[in-house]
């Protein structure tokens, strides 16, 4: 296994992703998977605040896809796949930036999966709904997962394992999008 | 295996379903699967085109929920999933009695989702878009399929991997709505 | 001003209702606004309980759009509204009878207003979030809206005037949707 | 009437606008209008070309209400309206900069309207379907509107209308979103 550190906003650190990927094998699968989000009172985001959720989500996801689906169309097909959030779908108060930057995110997703699904390549979108039991959360709010219950946290090889499903889809029966939600969540 | 034949809007049947489903293990997993779609120019719809379309999708899916949620309640946990279609989302002319039903399929699902996933019962809505290479389509409309080019209709095998699946999730990271859809299809 | 007292799920009702409107003028505005909502845990909702909801809300719509489409297509344009809620736009726990019918009744509205627009039938569908305030409101929950403040719930001429514009607005830019919400609601 | 003329997406050129406003009375009603769509093959879009949608229509809108929202609270009240399309709703084809971007800042409207409609600022996201009559499309595809038919696309002024029926909405029944569509439009 082996890793690469970059900027997934940058074309050339992306292009070096794939890259590495392709070193080891035809690249089969890319995903971008971004998660910053500082929520803010609106009169308070600065412009670079905002501009920044839309560097790492959307530009990041752009750089993703234009650096990956090269290599995927060349292999034959594959599967690429973007990480979204409940504020892909809506904006909440205090969100803009996330929100803003989740939903443009999503449509684009959808519109490489229009223009790249008949040439063999799975676009998904996965809204990932609720807090993910991971080494931020354990660091920075270490009481969160106590307070919420058993499984009450997304397991991080749990979301794996959907995006492992999608890629193994039968093409017949892609699936575009899905949420993925602990089941005591309320929503 | 056993199959029970009976008319999934009446109480008395699905009772039946789930007693012969017991019979063999506690339940754990109901699917309430309808798919029929009588299209026509709205004022041709009679009143009994219309409720039968309601009859079978909407008050077929409260029937197997009523019937079914007990025994996954009493059993501690597991699946209920519906399956819906494109016209879930949105209603098409000439489409009224489907579309209106598989709406409130749709809803009727959320609903009994967010009641019934903190006691450990996955509900989930499954949006099919595309045809489905099964028997109907083979005997109604036998070159669909050949127009549509390889895996351009639903494999049934595929669509009930994404059940299988969707069973199997870890309760941290349920998904409620997925959609599956050909890879070459136009959406 | 005149009116007709029946049921609108009703087929001769309904027919009543409109020949009551043509012989005053020709019938240029149908609107269909219902309104029952009586939540309840999933499983204390009877058949009877579930289905009334789906007669009022999702065939009552539909029998005011039978009657109505043809004496608005006689005269050669009018509009056919529909009343809708946040239900319609997805189910919360105990509200699986009014979230399917809502639901039922927006994709409803939807394939309705794409048949019929082209016959210059203005159909739209109206979103109504949040507490009116009305006779039933003063009547059952009169210490509402002090609570809400002022101008916290809908007002019932405030939601005429939208429903009195969308049937003014010029052809060119018809309005299939839109919400109404008070200022301070919370959503 | 004055216009002052400037980039929306710099913070200085819109302090200006909202600055020449404010010297004519208190400003009472913002609109985002941003309308540039260049669709390509996704391969075929340059970093640049998917960059400048976003600085347009989202960082635009951000400037927008950054820049306009201190002006209406302190006037105790006002209108912040955004213009969006069928591209805010979904992703299609060849569509991905304008499609994120305008989904960007559907989200966005959301964003500031959950927290800005307490402080009685009516946040509105307008979604335009359809070409608009007007002097781009008069002068770079002039056959369009005679083959589309009579009212078949949007009159600036019947949109202006909606934005002006918005802004008088009374504060008990606002609309967040509407869309506006010819009649005749397929959708």
């Amino acid at each position: 296994m082996a890793h690469v550190v970059g900027d997934a906003s940058k074309a050339a650190d992306v292009a070096r992703f794939v890259e590495a990927a392709q070193s080891l094998a035809p690249l089969a699968v890319a995903v971008h998977n971004a998660g910053s989000n500082r929520p803010a009172p609106f009169l308070k985001i600065s412009e670079e605040h905002f501009e920044s959720h839309w560097r790492e989500h959307v530009l990041g996801g752009f750089q993703v896809a234009q650096a990956s689906l090269p290599a995927l169309v060349a292999r034959g097909g594959g599967s690429l796949f973007f990480t979204g959030a409940s504020g892909s779908l809506r904006g909440k108060a205090n969100f803009a930036p996330f929100a803003s930057a989740k939903a443009g995110v999503r449509n684009l997703a959808q519109s490489i999966a229009r223009e790249f699904g008949p040439q063999n390549i799975h676009v998904g979108h996965v809204v990932v709904d609720g807090g993910i039991m991971g080494e931020r959360l354990l660091t920075f709010r270490p009481q969160l997962a106590a307070e919420r219950g058993p499984d009450g946290m997304l397991d991080i090889d749990a979301i794996a394992d959907t995006y492992w499903f999608m890629h193994h889809q039968h093409r017949s029966a892609w699936t575009l999008e899905l949420d993925v939600r602990p089941w005591a969540e309320n929503f």
